[in-house]
């Protein structure tokens, strides 16, 4: 999507050399565009530990050109194996991660070393590409929950979205803001509520941004309010996007998800889910009892970083010293509470028998 | 309670001069322990709609004492009434603040002038002394409910807390942090989960302090955090303050309490609500619908205070330039999620038998 008129994706090759590979650095976002360029599989392991990048989708792309780095640096099956072993270890809770791998390693295995490469960046071009193709297949396909919406109100449609599941969080067009993407395209009047998502603030430093940029009418609110504005009608739908889906249609999202879907189910606000199907765990049906959680440092919540007024970046202590804090990223968000997924296929009930009816490849499996 | 072990409340009479209002500027903590000075009314009304005093309680007592000054300078019936209208439109959703004011009003109206200021300060005492006993009541009554849950778990009982209704919230003792240092006195082993209670951070920074000054375990969460500690049995109950409750059992209060609300109670976690009977609006049937909420400004969602590095205090900003953010201050918890409330004269069920088995008092009325 766009940066102030300029289309962006949020990983690519650089056009220069042919090779490296170019990211957005996502922590110094929303304050400077700062693009990386990474040279080897080190390099794209931190980028996503330390969250330059993140987001389930965007994670497997940049696995996937990591593994391409890696293979440029030693062929061999020891070292490709090694080197994808030490991406997958990188986050605990993406499935998009161990999927992208997976099919890199498919794909290069039965190789003999020297067609290796080639073929690397073909294939994490291919899942770049697809991810993009499949974000805009999720944006046309939940068009119409929001089309519907603006055909029966008068005045504008309300959505809100919890954390960041956009272009920045996927390879181009996001998996919950792509049928915003697309409902903006139609010119449907739209205005998006922004949960700031604390502790790490992706709502209020990356869709907000994202948002901005693209000239889409939105409002950041603490985490806090959702729940508050239901009560009131002031949220027609809510769309966040996932890390993990169980086969059985269990959510595991950003923390604090599955107190708005609480919120929506109370206040019989529409709760859907945007995701491409490589975010299907198929072997997992319990979310709350099977998916881990990553348990991330307390530093994200016992300081923030932001914009001092000097215009400088700092950062500044929240909580007093000699307090602790505790810092779980994700929740799972159980079926029940669901009105349906978004994928590239289509929408369907949030349980194995819809996501069955969108893939019925997975019946025999 | 105990800031390093020396006992203070959060509103007293100067003891020098007699009659200077004394409170801690709670905008500065937990980075300073600062007591300011109230000299005259329009200190008082400064110092509740800046939140350097706030918690409903507390609000009541220096509104009293703010009408005590106010009766010094001038203590006519219409300076009186005046200043009272300018306290009981500092902030709208605490009913205590009307409360506090109707019963300064009424001892004073009947008296000639020169009767009024002794008779002031000694009603605006009482108020606050009051306060300080109904807190410890609330305590006392509420100590039953973790004892009973020490008594049938191993290990520490967990408990989870919104925002800040401590001895910092009241006069002394707090409502829902009560029973929690009543506990904390019988030494049950116990620990406090900390709701940072974005926006104003009221549970990093005011809960956190006061917990950790009087030396009890605790650690603080983002407000997104609970509901999947829920999930997975880590709290043990939860206990809130509030700004109004109705009639029927309906609680005001801070904003996110509510998602709080859904998640115990889909987790089958007990909810209960500390508060004094001068919370009560007994004219308020339905909550969602009636009672007002304060919207406050964008910049405390879009800015945050906290300690540089450097150990200044800096303001940062947290939010792009050009996004909007909005700031309802409170919501409401409707009483069919409630557990049930504890005040100064026991526990009751959140409903309109509930209260008025406690007050049958009002049962005429």
């Amino acid at each position: 999507m766009k940066i102030d008129g300029t289309p962006y994706r949020s990983v690519w090759v650089d056009e220069q050399d042919g090779w490296s590979i170019r990211i957005i650095d996502q922590t110094k976002l929303p304050w400077t565009v700062d693009i990386l360029r990474l040279q080897t599989v080190a390099h794209a392991a931190h980028a996503i530990r330390s969250m330059q990048v993140r987001g389930a989708p965007l994670i497997g792309a940049v696995a996937a050109y990591g593994l391409a780095l890696a293979v440029r640096a030693d062929p061999t099956t020891r070292a490709m194996e090694r080197d994808a072993s030490l991406l997958g270890e990188t986050r605990p809770t993406a499935v998009n991660l161990r999927w992208a791998l997976d099919r890199m390693l498919a794909k290069l295995r039965p190789l003999g070393d020297a067609a290796r490469l080639p073929a690397a960046y073909t294939e994490a071009g291919r899942i770049a590409d697809e991810d993009a193709a499949q974000c805009e297949a999720i944006g046309a396909h939940g068009l119409p929950l929001i089309a519907e919406i603006a055909a029966r109100k008068s005045g504008r449609v309300n959505i809100l979205t919890h954390c960041n599941a956009g272009w920045l969080a996927t390879v181009d067009w996001g998996t919950a803001l792509a049928p915003i993407y697309k409902a903006h395209e139609q010119k449907i009047d739209l205005h998006v509520w922004v949960d700031e998502t604390r502790p790490r603030n992706q709502g209020a430093f990356l869709t907000a941004f994202e948002l901005g940029k693209h000239g889409i009418p939105h409002t950041v609110i603490a985490d806090n309010a959702g729940g508050h504005l239901m009560q009131h009608d002031e949220v027609d739908i809510v769309i966040v996007g996932t890390d993990r889906v169980t086969r059985t249609g269990d959510v595991a999202n950003k923390i604090g998800t599955y107190l708005k879907a609480l919120a929506a189910h109370d206040n019989n606000v529409p709760f859907w889910v945007g995701l491409p199907s490589s975010t299907i765990d198929w072997t997992v049906s319990d979310g709350v009892r099977e998916i881990p959680i990553e348990e991330r440092a307390a530093t994200e919540v016992t300081t923030i970083t932001g914009r001092a007024l000097d215009g400088s970046v700092a950062t500044v202590r929240v909580v007093p010293t000699g307090s602790n804090a505790a810092n779980p990223a994700f929740d799972v968000t159980p079926a029940r509470l669901i009105t349906g997924l978004i994928t590239e296929r289509g929408r369907c009930a949030a349980s194995a028998e819809g996501l069955l009816g969108l893939f019925p490849e997975r019946r025999a499996a």
